[in-house]
């Protein structure tokens, strides 16, 4: 990939892109929950966006982005979860193609939701590289154009449009705190927060046992050795030179939480806002719920509730 | 209870009463809905309302009405469930003494969130009858204000504006549907429905193990035998001579669902809209779901989800 970095304009471009073809998400604020944090938090309800994660953005205002030409050829991608439902049915409302590669074994509930939406699934050997290996001989057969699910800026600018809408909704947030994956929604946040306002506090929230972002800011380079499993399955990937890149830019901390916290905020989240959010989207939450971190401790703070696909069938509790 | 029945007019004085005490909560719309469903639905999301039920809207404007020398004596009520909730969350906020009598063998979850709002709770035996002697004698001693989950012009009244919102979001509804317990949601939904649209078909949605007011409807007359036990846990009480008079007086009809369409019209809004709704929040969806009515397929429908209030612990799949 060797588009230039995402900007601020990019963010408010991708903003008047994504007008009408996006929801702009609820934000729900709950006393009790301000109890439970003590801190006064607005949770952005991503888990609410069409396909049910802030995917739907990224994906949107990339494929919204193409000129013609290439739109005609279609885009691919390569991912098992929420953005390559995104991408099917950013490319059905365009009225392109879309391929997407998923690897061998992923959950039938997530591969139905891809196909729903009309792409064509290619399904190749559980590896990263196998994945990118597939995803690279789709392109030269098709022409079409490869849309990362995050090392790519025009999706880092639709995934920060959330930000933009809950800053407006809420003012003078102090700190906004975001699942962190592979750091596309973490650094449009950045982006778009700091677009906004200099001085808010970007945090991620990151598994404990996936916890590259973490180890990376602290190391000062990037580090991609030692993600564990964790329940949080949207947040397995590891972050690119770019999005690292960008997170350092923008002094961005992240913090890390257990998997039993992680379960903790995702049933408390059921239970008061009575929404339905993915392991993922409760990370940020986990953080908040730690209560004793004098940064956000009595702040107004803006969480990302980033997705809600998860199987019913399955609850970790 | 010899209060008047409630007036449109008192809907629009509830509807100024209520503002900044309760949440006009969103409207959600789904195509996946909309295609599983063969209508335009958009859904009335009362289990995001504070108590995470509409009843917050009915006991609010009840204890709000109530005059100076009134309140300071308190409010009484005989509920397990949300109204009991929303009682004490309304007086709490008055800052007045709220009591509840609670049936022995009330699930867990339920007292807790009563008593955390500050009730004073009293345990009587499972039964209506003892339910509303114990109810009287607390009456009788504090010189409280009895307010009935639903046979009360003032809650009814409140209960109503949950459909003023949802017409002002959504123009030219069609239809309109309700789940209906002892009536005081759909008897307020007709009143409010008809003020605004004389031509609103208002429908109440009723689980078949408990169709007393589907029975009572069809006989033209109260029939309170046979409720049988409903998964639909808020459903089981029956209309009383007021919400009876009513229904007819608004020519609202009655259809009823199985055990099973309860649990499957449930999951779908957890997995489709990626909020929790309870049992009985979901019988009006199953309504639509028979997808075999023309009175409405094809039409733009509006669906009350009441309640969100459900343990995460047991659930129904």
């Amino acid at each position: 990939m060797d588009l230039a970095d995402p900007t601020f304009d990019d963010v408010l471009a991708a903003q008047v892109r994504l007008r009408g073809r996006v929801h702009c998400t609820p934000v729900f604020h709950s006393e009790t929950f301000d109890r439970l944090c003590g801190a006064e938090v607005h949770f952005k309800c991503e888990n609410l966006q069409r396909v049910g994660a802030f995917k739907a953005r990224g994906a949107m205002n990339a494929v919204q982005s193409l000129p013609e030409a290439d739109a005609a050829l279609g885009v691919v991608t390569h991912s098992s979860g929420n953005h390559g439902a995104a991408l099917a049915l950013a490319a059905r409302e365009r009225g392109i193609p879309a391929d997407v590669v998923v690897p061998k074994g992923t959950a039938r509930v997530k591969v139905d939701a891809i196909w729903r939406y009309g792409a064509r699934l290619h399904e190749c050997e559980p590896t990263l590289a196998a994945r990118e290996l597939l995803a690279h001989e789709i392109v030269t057969r098709t022409g079409g154009t490869l849309v990362h699910p995050f090392d790519d800026p025009r999706v880092i600018a639709g995934q920060a449009t959330a930000t933009l809408e809950l800053m407006a909704a809420v003012p003078e947030l102090g700190v906004l705190i975001a699942p962190v994956s592979g750091g596309g929604l973490l650094s449009g946040s950045a982006l778009a927060g700091h677009g906004v306002n200099r001085d808010l506090r970007v945090v991620g929230a990151e598994p404990l046992q996936a916890d590259d972002a973490a180890r990376s800011l602290a190391a000062g380079r990037l580090i991609h050795d030692g993600n564990g499993s964790t329940i949080a399955d949207g947040l397995r990937a590891t972050l690119s030179p770019r999005t690292f890149r960008l997170l350092v830019a923008h002094q961005v901390e992240v913090v890390t939480v257990s998997e039993a916290e992680i379960v903790e905020a995702m049933r408390l989240i059921w239970d008061i806002l009575k929404v339905v959010v993915e392991p993922s989207g409760a990370v940020a939450v986990a953080v908040l719920l730690q209560k004793k971190d004098v940064r956000w401790l009595g702040k107004r703070v803006g969480v990302v509730l980033s997705g809600g696909n998860v199987d019913l069938s399955a609850l970790p509790w």
